[in-house]
């Protein structure tokens, strides 16, 4: 286990387009944080009713040395409004603005501002340069590394959107303060995936610390959110654009994105869905023999200490069948579950309809 | 001059996105044509109203070996389509038949089909495999090579979208049979272009053989789409994402890009608007001292005998301007033009408004 500090910092590579991420208390108001950032005449800081008022102000301040012009675009906040309409709003504010193939886009807020913002920048006059301001635990983990942005279709979660790269991730935990308690406990759901599928002494380290974590301990935070990102380049660094490795990050996502799409998106957050869907996963490889059911039961119980749900809606198998076979890893109607392997270890396959059937049913509450 | 065939064959070389253009007659129905499309389970023939009847089923046939499932989406024809509502309805058609990401789109049409279509592709799951058969003679010399895609915005043309490289493009020269006379002028826009920026032998022999490109003699078609292709990937292979070089393929795009804007899009095909441009921007050439009056005199009757327009609609220099300013060349307001700096070679420079008023003012009919 690495030292653990207030500042930390992760080197993404990836060759012309490799960036950092920058981790620690009060950096949105120091200016070597955005050393990264290139001048323009231009910027628009991308960011939503709930957050604008706590930190644009302060980031507008940050960043105005850079640019001759600092805008501020507000989108309504929640997954339900991560559609092309919301996004166009981007669009139609960079040309009312005159801005050119310059101008740099910021995106202030959680995954979602990040998915559009991220989306507009890589859209806008074929790309703009664009830098992530995550201001929520699961963005700061999950959106800081890969490069995925989308939106939603009625049809489906994430199905329009680009591989696109920051030019570099800016994740002030003082923000994490102002996060409510499910927002922040979804966070902590992506937090853990990262142990299952790559690390167990960073499972046994949360494990540990959960008190703590919740209780939203800055030295403790800064670790996990460095050693989630680590984790995560490690594994987006060899397979950019999710051929193969890459998918195992979507260990409980195959069942989450099931549950986010048959309750309505943003009923259930996206980490609190990924929860339960790590839940379900895990049950799956037990069935298929990969996992005792000790390591079930610990996972599980990891989960609802972190205050995240472990039971499924109950929407039915057929249904959630039915939702997963749109799942993006589906080939030609087969569902790829993410299981893990052996505790550590994941990786993707089918499995029969019967087997996750019985598991729907089993980690399903009782319609 | 290199001999002239009725076969011909550019390779484009951009490392692991490279691909071949494949310029031919028969080339729709000969199988060996589809040899660079990886197999798959469902395909989406991207087309229009006007060409889905001429050449959708040919296609369909030609690579039914290659999918299981082969659809076909009409878009309306026309630049004015060219929207998100209407791109929309290819992701609708691709989500309802539950197209996974390895599924391959192809754009067979003209310009607009292709930009449609690849931008679909490229924002699909974020990327499926992409075939271009360009069925214009524009869509064959311009959209073969570079990877461009985008959709228009109210506030601007090819404003929102995507450099995405095709798989392969086959450009059968039988397509250009069943081309109007006014769209097959506006597609030898694009390859007079090439001559003053690139290469003067070409516009020399472009001269020496306008009767018979009107006349559409597919020997000289084959030759001016391979040289044409060759030209751009020569600029292209060096500058891939426009940060410099690539903007001198944009000769007579900034006035013309106005005229299409000014004008509303679809009065003028996007090619007459160049061919207008051209003319416009030679004589900016000439007000700069760049070039004589008789390299102006020459373009502006190539142009011409090409049955394509040389005088520009009346907007007025003061609506001229303000529609260039939203240029994606234009930075921080100051509009930069592609001129001919000798015959030739071309280059990318701002210009004093007072020039610029006088060119528009000589070049506009009287309104």
């Amino acid at each position: 286990m690495s030292p653990v500090s207030e500042r930390e910092q992760v080197a993404i590579a990836l060759g012309e387009r490799s960036y950092r991420i920058l981790i620690g208390r009060g950096l949105l108001a120091d200016p070597a944080a955005w050393d990264d950032v290139p001048s323009s005449s231009q910027a628009l800081i991308v960011t939503n009713t709930t957050v604008a008022p706590l930190y644009a102000q302060k980031l507008a301040r940050a960043i105005a040395s850079r640019h001759k012009q600092v805008r501020v675009v507000e989108l309504p906040d929640g997954e339900e409004h991560k559609n092309w309409q919301v996004l166009n709003r981007i669009f139609d504010e960079l040309l009312a603005a005159g801005c050119d193939r310059k101008t740099v886009v910021y995106a202030l807020g959680g995954g979602v501002v990040g998915d559009m913002a991220g989306f507009a920048a890589a859209c806008y006059m074929r790309g703009v340069p664009f830098v992530q301001v995550p201001t929520t635990l699961l963005a700061q983990v999950d959106s800081s590394v890969g490069g995925k942005t989308a939106i939603n279709h009625p049809l489906g979660k994430n199905m329009v959107g680009a591989f696109y790269q920051p030019r570099v991730v800016v994740c002030d935990l003082d923000t994490l303060s102002t996060l409510p308690p499910r927002e922040f406990s979804a966070g902590l759901a992506e937090v853990i995936k990262y142990g299952p599928i790559a690390d167990m002494a960073f499972l046994e380290w949360i494990e540990k610390n959960l008190a703590g974590l919740v209780a939203r301990d800055p030295v403790l935070l800064a670790h996990a959110v460095r050693r989630s990102c680590e984790i995560k380049a490690a594994v987006v660094g060899v397979d950019e654009r999710e051929s193969g490795l890459r998918a195992i990050l979507n260990f409980g996502h195959t069942f989450g994105h099931a549950i986010e799409a048959g309750l309505g998106y943003g009923k259930w957050l996206h980490g609190e869905a990924v929860a339960c869907g790590m839940v379900m996963a895990s049950h799956l490889s037990q069935r298929l023999r990969l996992v005792d059911a000790a390591f079930v039961e610990r996972l599980t119980r990891i989960i609802r200490d972190a205050k995240l749900p472990v039971l499924a809606p109950a929407l039915g198998a057929q249904r959630f069948l039915e939702l997963m076979r749109l799942d993006k890893k589906a080939e030609a109607g087969e569902i790829r579950f993410i299981v893990i392997d052996r505790p550590g270890s994941a990786s993707m396959r089918p499995a029969p309809d019967a087997l996750v059937r019985e598991v729907i049913e089993h980690c399903s509450a009782t319609g």
